[in-house]
């Protein structure tokens, strides 16, 4: 059985949960306390960090090498483009999420308000909440352009830049930091995309200390 | 003509830099000074980020997404396997460099000693230069076991994940932050790799204010 060591609110995590469910591969999520490792989590991954799946025998960890040879192994359905370029800007956006999106507003805002208490950590940071909450309108405004030209955020298809962004809102509005109001486009896409099959599993999620918000499960938000 | 908007001291834009000169592209360097990025920088890349590459008539960013295209448009020499296990080995070192190692050596060491100073943004934090000098044991142990088992870090060829490597140390060994007494295999691995043609143009660098280490561009050293 393929087995994934994840943790619920982890946007890369959650990137590869619907990579995984998009592809119909199945796979026991084993939830992993990351900011404690074993040794045990270690020997699986010295750096040290969730995702980490395993798959055909082998034990894979970064998010996007797992992304990627989940494309390779199973094709379909397809969450690249064939043409070289294309492919070029869906690994920019996922890199714009992963890397950009995630140190401008996830970090400020799901670190700060979740993982820090989980951690022990202390209180959120007052003014990091502020800056995430100040920097996501940028991002919203970003995509809203984006969408303002291209069906999906990387072109005509949906792709893992879709699935990219939307794990990283999917964490933030499950404590409510994602104004939908800011983006007609914006909510359109993420409408469309929360109701796929693929995204069950990311909407019962249950964070201990932290109930889910009425809105966030509702596909009619 | 290709065109490479860099820094010549930030290791994603060497990683970058490296691999064109293996595939024998030629691309002339325009130096961009990334903290004060100007609208006509910000339209190349929203990010605001160096390395871009204008090539085939396109601008590309994310410095993993271009080495990516470079690798799927012009495939020889080949710095990626073919089989998706080690191709997933060989982006799971890269990331443990532009991620890890990033976060717990270059950034605490070359931002801190350098960019800080290009930027006019105060004197070094000694505690994360402290920590960087630390931590950079670790990385070079690591990589000490991974060239006992193997002959370059991702398996038996010559990767990116060498190169991506090789990027960052070249960054912390022009100013002098490297122990290669650490460890001979790896002192042994970045002899080799520094003297391939394609290192030339990285060793030619010089830095306004920081003056090239007699060491730095020697062979044997």
């Amino acid at each position: 059985m393929n087995r994934l060591y994840h943790f619920p609110l982890s946007p890369y995590c959650r990137k590869v949960r619907l990579i995984l469910a998009e592809k119909k591969i199945e796979v026991e999520l084993v939830e992993e306390k990351y900011w404690e490792p074993s040794t045990e989590f270690l020997r699986r991954n010295p750096a040290g960090k969730v995702p980490v799946l395993k798959i055909d025998g082998m034990l894979l960890s970064d998010s996007t090498a797992i992304c990627e040879y989940i494309e390779e192994t199973v094709p379909e359905p397809p969450l690249m483009p064939r043409d070289p370029a294309a492919r070029a800007e869906v690994r920019r956006l996922m890199a714009w999420f992963d890397d950009k999106f995630y140190s401008d507003v996830t970090c400020n805002l799901v670190h700060e308000r979740v993982h820090k208490k989980l951690m022990r950590g202390g209180y959120p940071d007052g003014r990091a909440v502020k800056t995430g909450a100040q920097n996501i309108k940028f991002h919203i405004h970003y995509m809203d352009w984006l969408l303002d030209h291209r069906r999906w955020l990387a072109g005509d298809k949906m792709t893992m830049a879709d699935f990219t962004a939307a794990a990283h809102l999917s964490c933030l509005d499950y404590i409510s930091d994602v104004d939908w109001s800011l983006s007609a486009p914006v909510k359109d896409w993420y409408a469309t995309i929360k109701s796929r099959p693929a995204f069950r599993s990311v909407l019962a999620d249950q964070i201990f200390g932290f109930p889910q918000p009425p809105h966030y499960a509702n596909l009619d938000f």
